[in-house]
């Protein structure tokens, strides 16, 4: 697979927004080592993913370009001459979606119709690969959820995510910019941000318990999966290296299923040490609750031979050696 | 029926966006002979629906407010002390969508989510009915149609209805502000707007059929079903009335299925002669053909007791009566 990737990626020119995020530089740092000349773009907004020494080690062999998705003049300019964009900047809180929809709604939607407008005024020749994400399903019909499930998202940054992702294949279908979504499920791994639960809970259970302090399950009986960063990473490259993925909607999915309490207990076991408490969902959370979750991720794999190769207990064992080394840089 | 519309509405305060439209303005008039006291939101842009004359005869028992859902500032005073809200204002054409997505955006989907937030901070005891449509549905797996059916909309217009129906789905599920949604499939009548296909294909061919000249038929082999407007005005009295609705999704259908060849010769026997000419779809259209469609509104008639209850020979009948008549002031 690595020499189908230096063919597809050795040389070109790649854009990623969102870049300096968790799984955008991750991402970087995987096309750096695959020879492309790849350009960053991120807002950096404190709030979001974006973090600079998440490029530590490779930031000469790349150009950053500081800049908001919204600025649709920026963008419309760092689109040109590209040959892939990494869609993946996006509002990603689900409380804060709720409390300034109308920020939700410039990033998620707004910002996405105006790139895929400057790639198809621009660079109709552009291949883009579009972050989507498992919100957009809501609470499951039925387990695991495919990507037939009825889309009913449960917060407005799911609905918008939704629009965001469905403007990229309409824009695939009418006027032929090749594009795909993935639909991710929960990520996790170095870069993540931990400072707190806007990207995801289980950045802030490792932080607290490098920290030595108590961890907070909610609930604990819910099923999840998880996709370690660098499978995330891989379903992302082959999308973008194959001409099978145009116009469609992938699944991402994870190593097997798991209580939130058995991963709370498996975090322990791995730190070596550690504590936590179940506590049931705070009211602003019940409301927008959607139970189990996992997904059925075969149609990626049948399409584009992709599937997560990362054991949980493998990805959690690097993620906390990670951030045991360099957690002061992500506080 | 009436006996509870007139509990529902007589001396109640109603808000109705898009209100000198087409179904907004059938709304209005029914509205009025039930004793409610309705206030009419329009923006009047030339190329949308809105047309003082739609409401000519009840001009003097009514309120008129020329504004934008777009304008926040507006709406945020309007939705105050209303009992209801009968949200129309749209952007509807197709292609006008994919000429202009940003402005089809700011409409169906940014104003949708400000108005909501409007109710929820000033008014949040009031019920909405939005208008949806089956664009949403895009080409059909299977029919009839019903609401299970996955969300694949062709067009940017499309995208952002979905976006604008599932907020007041969300605003109902965690803000408790009762609303539901109508997926209105091709709706016909007095009002409709026939001087452009922006609004209905239909209104085109009534208004060169009453000019004397031929229409045009596009391919005629698909299966379309139309809703009269005073059974769609119905259906938002009933959603309105009804507590059963709160939340819910609903498509409304039509008087049977019909291709649009026959159609055309019906529009040509109702009227007493006309012709038409068939024609193979423009490349723009073929990219957003969504082939046959009518609609399953099994769910509407068991929830709300609802069906379309107009002939379709009827409801020509009656069409083209009324433009025979005043077809000077709608073009």
């Amino acid at each position: 697979m690595n020499h189908n990737f230096k063919t597809a990626f050795d040389g070109r020119r790649v854009l990623i927004t969102g870049a300096l995020g968790f799984i955008g530089s991750n991402l970087v740092r995987r096309l750096v080592e695959l020879g492309a000349r790849v350009l960053l773009v991120d807002s950096l907004i404190p709030e979001y993913g974006g973090n600079l020494f998440n490029i530590a080690g490779v930031e000469d062999r790349v150009q950053v370009n500081i800049s908001d998705v919204r600025d649709a003049h920026s963008m419309r300019y760092l689109v040109q001459g590209q040959d892939y964009l990494f869609n993946l900047a996006g509002q990603t809180s689900h409380m804060d979606s709720m409390s300034d929809p109308d920020a939700d709604l410039e990033i998620n939607c707004r910002a996405q119709l105006s790139i895929l407008e400057a790639c198809r005024k621009y660079n109709p020749g552009i291949k883009v690969i579009f972050a989507s994400t498992r919100q957009l399903y809501g609470k499951p019909d039925y387990l695991p959820v495919d990507e037939k499930h009825l889309l009913r998202p449960v917060d407005v940054n799911g609905i918008n995510k939704m629009a965001g992702e469905q403007y990229h294949i309409l824009y695939n279908n009418v006027y032929g910019i090749r594009s795909c979504a993935l639909r991710l499920t929960n990520t996790y791994g170095p870069r993540m941000r931990v400072k707190d639960a806007r990207q995801t809970f289980l950045g802030v259970w490792i932080r607290l318990i490098l920290e030595g302090k108590s961890f907070e399950v909610w609930e604990g009986h819910q099923l999840r999966d998880f996709t370690f960063v660098d499978d995330a990473v891989e379903a992302f490259l082959l999308a973008a290296a194959s001409d099978a993925a145009n116009g469609e909607i992938f699944n991402l999915g994870g190593d097997g299923v798991i209580s939130l309490t058995e991963l709370a207990e498996l975090v322990v076991e791995t730190n070596g040490g550690g504590e936590y408490l179940t506590r049931s969902y705070p009211a602003e959370r019940k409301r927008i609750d959607i139970g189990d979750y996992y997904a059925d991720f075969a149609r990626i794999r049948g399409a584009l031979g992709w599937e997560p190769r990362t054991p949980l207990c493998e990805g959690l064992s690097r993620t906390l050696a990670f951030y045991r080394e360099h957690l002061p840089k992500y506080l």
